[in-house]
C-alpha cells in the first residue's frame, strides 16, 4: 500500500513495504524552550533551522508542532506553514489536538499534507476526518478510542479498522490512514513495548497499512535513550513500521542500516550514500 | 529450553525465553595479528587482556579460536584454555574444525565447555558428537550439509532437527544442542538476513532451542559495520537468538536495551547498571 504526501512540489511516497520514511520530530516546543521564545517573538529562523538541521540528517517528511501555554496555534500553525514552505520543499505532518489549526494550516498549505492525529474516539473523527477529506490530506489515526489506550494488540488493531472504515465513509482513501499503533514509555510497564511491536505486526498484515509511531516515547525516564530507541525502532520496521515520527539527527544511520538489512536498499546505495556523508 | 554452561565454578545458564548472553567473539586470529604473534611466541598476555577486556564489557562466555597457518592446535587450544581458565572463571566456547584439537581442550577444561561446532555433514556429525557426549559438552550446531549452505529458512530448520536428532541418538540432551542459523554478508546477497532471521524465528517457534550466530559476519566488505551489526542482531533477538557470538565492548549497550525493550529487565535494573559502569 502506498501513502502519496507532497510538498511545493515534492512528492514522498510511503511504502508499506519499505523503504523507511523518517518524519522528523523535532518541530515540538517539549523541553525545547528556544523553539517557544523564539515563536513567542515571531522569529522563525530558529524553526527553519530546525527544519534546515534535520533535512540534512535525513528526514523527509517533518512534523510540525507548535503547541504551548497560551499560544493561538490557528495563527501560529499555518504561519510557521508558510514560513517552512517557503524555505523547504518538503511534506509536512501538521501535528495540533486543534482541528481549527490544523484547518487554518491545511487552508495556507501546498501540497498534500499528513494530519497528526486523529484517534478512535467519535469526537476526534467527527472533528478531523471531514478536513482531511476536503483539503485532500492524508490522517494519522491513534490505536485508541473512549475506552482509552487499552493493552492488547488485537483490540488496538480493532481500533485502526474503525479509524480506517470511518475514514473510507467520509470519503477519504484507505491508504491516506497511517496507523499509529501507540508506543507508550517501557519504563511505566515492562511490557509496553512488545504490546505495540505486536500490534504493529498486526496491522501490517492483516490491514497492509502504513505505519508510524512516535518512537522516542519509549525511553521516557531512563538514562541512554539512544541505544533505547534504536533497538525498538530497529525491531519495529522489521514487524513493519514504515514511517516513524523520530529524531533523525539521532536514528538515520540505523534506519539506513535497517533497510539494508531487509533487503531494501540493493548494492547498499543509501546506506553507503548516507555513511559517505555523514562521517 | 535451558542450556546451562560451566567455568571452574561459574555456572552461564542460556534461557531460550532470554535474557541474552553474549559469547565474546575476540580471541579469534582473524585480523589480529598480534595475537598470532604473542601466541607463536608462546607469550598469553595479550589473549588474557583480550579476554579481561571482553569480561569488562559484558561478555558472558568466551568463544577461544586460536587457528592460524601453521598452528599446532592440538597443542595451542588446550594451552590456551588452561592459561584463561587459571585467571578467569567464566565458561569456553573452544572453536576450530580439528576434532583432534577440541578433544585435547576438553581434557584439560574445567566445567562444562561449548563446542563451536558441528554441522550436519555425516562426517561432522561423526567426528564431533562423540566428543561432546564423552566429555559432557554443549555444541553448536551450524545449518548447513553435503549440500552447502541452502538460501531455504525451512531447510536450514531441517537440518537443525537433523543433528538434534542425532545428537540425542548419541546420547547428548537436546538442550545441550545450541542452534546456529547462518548468518550471511548481506553485501553478497541483499536477502541473506531475511533468510537468516526466518530460520531463527522457525527455529524458536517450532525447536525452542538456543540460538547463536557469528552476528558480525553480515557486514563484511561494508562501512558503519557497527550500525548494520546492531540493527540485525536486534531483529533477530527479537525472533529468538539468545546467545550471540559478538564483540561485547561494540554490542552490550544495544543487546542491554534489547532485553529491556522485550519485558526482560524488570525496573530496567541491568539496562542502568551497565549504562552506569560504562558511561
Amino acid at each position: 500500500m502506498k501513502t502519496i504526501l507532497k510538498g511545493r512540489t515534492r512528492e514522498v511516497i510511503i511504502n508499506s513495504d519499505g523503504p523507511v520514511i523518517i518524519i522528523g520530530e523535532s518541530i515540538n516546543p517539549t523541553r525545547r524552550k528556544k523553539l517557544v521564545s523564539t515563536l513567542q517573538e515571531g522569529n522563525f529562523e530558529y524553526v527553519l533551522e530546525l527544519a534546515g538541521n534535520q533535512i540534512k540528517a535525513g528526514a523527509d517528511v517533518l512534523d510540525v508542532n507548535v503547541g504551548f501555554p497560551g499560544v493561538d496555534d490557528e495563527k501560529l500553525l499555518p504561519e510557521t506553514v508558510k514560513q517552512l514552505q517557503s524555505r523547504y520543499d518538503i511534506p509536512l505532518c501538521l501535528d495540533s489536538p486543534n482541528p481549527k489549526a490544523i484547518e487554518a494550516a491545511l487552508k495556507v498549505a501546498e501540497g498534500k499534507c499528513l494530519i497528526n492525529s486523529v484517534n478512535g474516539e467519535e469526537a476526534s473523527m467527527k472533528a478531523f476526518l471531514p478536513i482531511a477529506k476536503d483539503f485532500g490530506a492524508a490522517i494519522i489515526g491513534l490505536c485508541m478510542d473512549e475506552e482509552g489506550i487499552i493493552h492488547d494488540p488485537e483490540k488496538r488493531l480493532a481500533i485502526a479498522e474503525k479509524i480506517i472504515n470511518r475514514a473510507v465513509k467520509t470519503g477519504i482513501k484507505a491508504e491516506d490512514v497511517i496507523v499509529d499503533p501507540l508506543a507508550m514509555a517501557v519504563s511505566a510497564d515492562p511490557n509496553a513495548c512488545l504490546v505495540t511491536l505486536e500490534t504493529i505486526r498486526l496491522v501490517h498484515q492483516k490491514l497492509g497499512h502504513n505505519i508510524t509511531q512516535g518512537a522516542s516515547n519509549i525511553s521516557f525516564g531512563l538514562p541512554d535513550r539512544e541505544s533505547l530507541n534504536a533497538a525498538y525502532m530497529m525491531m519495529s520496521i522489521y514487524n513493519g513500521l514504515t514511517c516513524p515520527i523520530a529524531n533523525p539527527e539521532k536514528i538515520t544511520a540505523a534506519v539506513r542500516a535497517a533497510d539494508l538489512v531487509l533487503g531494501r536498499d540493493d548494492f547498499a546505495v543509501r546506506f553507503v550514500e548516507y555513511f559517505q556523508s555523514h562521517q
